[in-house]
């Protein structure tokens, strides 16, 4: 089975709660423990590039992700980002990268918020995209797949369209 | 947007607990509110079959089921069902079925088990895998699919292969 | 059976996630589903006056909270609170009433967190207390209750002593 | 601070799913993790005895039961235990141990159904009851406290009384 490569840069999705402080701030990505959640027995390879809000990610950072996607064996990735900045992103990577299936997914809701988040059913539906989809940028929520191209975060109602 | 069609048959994915009896039992189907808490945009109608184990799934139930799929409008198809029995029912409905795409899934722990539950993943992979999986019968299990005729259950460490 | 009268200010306790802007508000009190949920049969009286941070109480809203209390005619009364300043208002209370007992609680991580939050198993400790101890302003956090003139919150730990 | 020793029985409280059957068993108790979760900062020996289904509990491990009781150095026991049967284990450490305070709890939903439980609401409860309350055998359940000789389960609506 072909390697799936996940790349984490942070983002609501692995946002946690500080107790002491009682704010949410980044520990470390739940990425892991939902992948053995799942029973997922994909072959996957996970690396974590960052921890960030989206709306704090740099240009250097972009470079960063793109880097890593040029650099994995990996034909088919996923990356877990921040939905605020995700299409921005999405296309860059795009620019750059054209012989591979790249999927970002995030999530609304942060993971560690328990029964109210996305967060796990859209990593069962990036990783499941990131399979099938043929070469090509896509964000992957709601659901749905998007071509990076032709997709928007609609800031008032909180998706994609 | 094409509409998806989800039918319901019970299986470990949906059962929940009786409190007055200490066991396992089916009420209604979790799926309507996996739907709210995945933010899905996904146009889907939903319908519940019957809420049984797959261990007691008969004939006759099997034929409800295939009678729903070709009597459905909708060419895409998720079947939430047992795990015990997934393949068969799958087999059974790829001898009558030639030109839709359906895609069976369910869960190894029921939704209701909260935070160790796979459902709400194997939910988001089947709902990715049906909108671009081509005609055919498949099984959304451990974050892969299979094609029906080349999957079985491994009963003992329990998941598909 | 006594009338146990909870009443709501607000606090880490009962914040919700707005996922719209990506921090967390007050929304609604959990406190009522959390009672069907413990299968409390108690005679309790829910009373929501504030939903507020608790380093944002003012005296004024100290005055109201001290003014539910004495007219409420339930001698027990339980009242959830952010922690920062809960021993302030503990204190406070106690100045101004003498024969009713009082237990204030709250939590280290919002319930709406799940899995991880001790809210749930401080509102059973909470509504447990508040019946048997005697007349008296009581802190009960970290499975312990402490008279108000004879705690602190230890700002670097997270917990009471 | 005096000890509180904590006894394991088994019971709903602290049931596993076993997605392999398809069942409920046990395996091992969640008590350690409710504890971290909840931030006691109590004095406590967790020790378990057995882990069953209390339609199943023996004389023989009712004795058991009496005798760590005896043996425990602590005056202040919490018992967890199968709700069925609860009021009858009760019944017989009261007629044999007269000098201590012990409380029974358990739940009517496993701890790890996640979100309907009741059981960690129980807990918190239970470590209250048993630090304040006065010598003799009690059960704690639905926000209540309940001297033994003066409860039933009613097993048609599930709740104590």
């Amino acid at each position: 089975m072909q390697m799936i490569q996940i790349l984490i840069t942070g983002g609501t999705f692995d946002k946690s709660y500080n107790h002491l402080k009682g704010n949410l701030f980044f520990k470390k990505t739940h990425v892991p423990e939902m992948l053995t959640r799942s029973k997922s027995r994909l072959n996957v390879n996970v690396k974590t590039l960052m921890m960030i809000d989206s709306l704090e990610m740099t240009e250097n950072d972009i470079e960063i992700i793109i880097k890593e996607c040029l650099n994995s064996e990996s034909k088919r990735i996923v990356i877990t980002h921040g939905t605020d900045t995700m299409v921005r992103t999405a296309k860059k990577i795009e620019k750059k990268i054209k012989d591979k299936t790249i999927v970002l997914t995030g999530a609304m809701i942060p993971y560690a918020f328990g029964s109210s988040s996305d967060g796990f059913f859209n990593l069962g539906s990036a990783l499941s995209f990131v399979q099938v989809l043929k070469k090509g940028v896509y964000i992957a929520m709601n659901g749905q797949y998007f071509k990076c191209d032709n997709v928007k975060k609609n800031m008032e109602k909180g998706f994609f369209e």
